[in-house]
């Protein structure tokens, strides 16, 4: 899987790369922000891990595909809209920090600091607001051409947005949420965007059935709620600390470790019944382990 | 113009109220905001003036079509980013009122210190960026069998998104801007959006050839720039209190008064070229009057 998804994201850094820079330029004429936003999202789109546009380019070859035009900006899309989405978050988290560099609003920030700006974190804030929004139309030009892409994306976009406001207002509500309100958290802002659709874009693209995207979409929901589960019990203290609500508070260590067990089981089952050939089948495997056994 | 603009509202009206409520219903079993922003997006995009999805309409019906599925989808669309435009730019501003109720972050932030949420303002702002988000991919969806009109659009946006960070940064420098910064700030922020855009995108959709889409983009500039150079004469006082740069400032009254009556000419001599019906020579010549000569 490690080598096979380097190979991708080598693949999908010169596609971001030639194609920021052409947005570069046909922005630096209508002013000097043109350029300057464009070089920031860059350096923040190229540093991401990826994992979006690498498993895009996997649900589009495990089909018997080979890696095309088409499929490379679809995954492109897919780490812009990742890289715009995160902007937006660390505005409303306040997080300085990502990827190994400041946040995109902490970095105009710091600019308006230096140019004396009245409220620089304001400053720093909206610069960043217009940062994410450009990102996300840099993002929809890449899937124009691809309709049928293009719908699936910005629907289920539309669902992490609504999963936003409520993490968003989680933390502030009076009564403790529910385990439907907790696992649809769970479900729409990170499983179904982060595994669900790009296998879904990948195998549309590749022309699957609707049964075949079906399946995709169940096993990147159990392979997204595994790795959330995981990660609750691997950072039980900070969670309780940050007061952030997760399922391990609700059900507890046994009975989380217990929904790991059963949601691998009902993943390894569906793996096992995809049309794909055995090395396919081995990197699916490999995902899910991954996902089970990750440490901090 | 006041009529048949006013029937096109009544369609974009419905179209609008028709597609926010399915979205509604669908996003209401994600958690309770997918309903909740829904019904705040549904009151603040019908309270627009919508001249962006009547000129659209227009685009299309002044070379011969009648009103369409799919031109009413674009229209829709329109308003919807515009609305989405909207609320991102009063979070910047924090302009607190619009459309004649409180902007959407004003009214997250209300719901906040009801629920003595620790941070209201905060708290307001982040589901505002939430809610524009939501509603750019609500216009996408609405554009994504159009493939020529979403790239179309999208890349314009693009051009907004930078014009915006002009404008946020362009009060806090410390030279003067330049006339050429000034002028791409009006053209891009405003003229070509709110005039070309729509007019273009309905020429588009009613299969016009590249001249003609070409000459209304510039009619649409001209429109536009007219529309802010009066608006500069409109409100001089309002202006230097709010420290706002305008072409006024920087041509003076009587070389703006010049600048008006040029680029008026320059639009009337583009209207009579384009192979329309009389009745919407005469509806283009009464938007120009109205871009000069409104008043407060």
């Amino acid at each position: 899987m490690q080598d096979l998804f380097a190979t991708y994201r080598r693949t999908i850094e010169q596609a971001l790369e030639k194609f920021l820079r052409k947005k570069q330029r046909e922005l630096a004429y209508v002013n000097l922000w043109g350029s300057d936003v464009c070089t920031r999202m860059r350096s923040f789109a190229l540093s991401g891990k990826m994992i979006r546009g690498c498993l895009t380019i996997l649900g589009y070859e495990m089909f018997g595909k080979k890696t095309s035009h088409e499929i490379i900006k679809a995954a492109s899309a897919m780490e812009i809209l990742q890289s715009s989405l995160l902007i937006h978050d660390d505005i409303m988290d306040r997080d300085t920090l990502r990827r190994g560099m400041d946040t995109i609003f902490t970095q105009y920030e710091k600019l308006g600091k230096q140019q004396n700006v009245p409220d620089s974190r304001h400053f720093g804030e909206s610069m960043g607001i217009c940062a994410g929004d450009i990102g996300f139309f840099f993002a929809f030009e890449l899937l124009s051409d691809t309709p049928a892409i293009l719908s699936l994306v910005v629907k289920e976009l539309t669902k992490v947005g609504v999963a936003q406001m409520q993490d968003v207002s989680i933390g502030h509500e009076r009564t403790e949420p529910s385990e439907t309100a907790l696992l649809n958290l769970y479900r729409y802002k990170t499983a179904r965007y982060t595994f669900s659709l790009p296998l879904m874009v990948g195998a549309t693209l590749a022309g699957q059935p609707k049964k075949i995207i079906k399946t995709l979409e169940t096993v990147g929901e159990d392979l997204g709620i595994i790795f959330q589960l995981v990660d609750d019990t691997l950072d039980v203290e900070g969670d309780l600390r940050e007061g952030k609500k997760t399922l391990l508070q609700f059900y507890g260590e046994k009975r989380t470790t217990k929904k790991i067990s059963d949601l691998s089981k009902h993943t390894e089952h569906l793996i096992a019944e995809l049309p794909i050939d055995k090395q396919f089948t081995r990197i699916l495997l490999e995902l899910l382990e991954y996902n089970q056994k990750r440490s901090k």
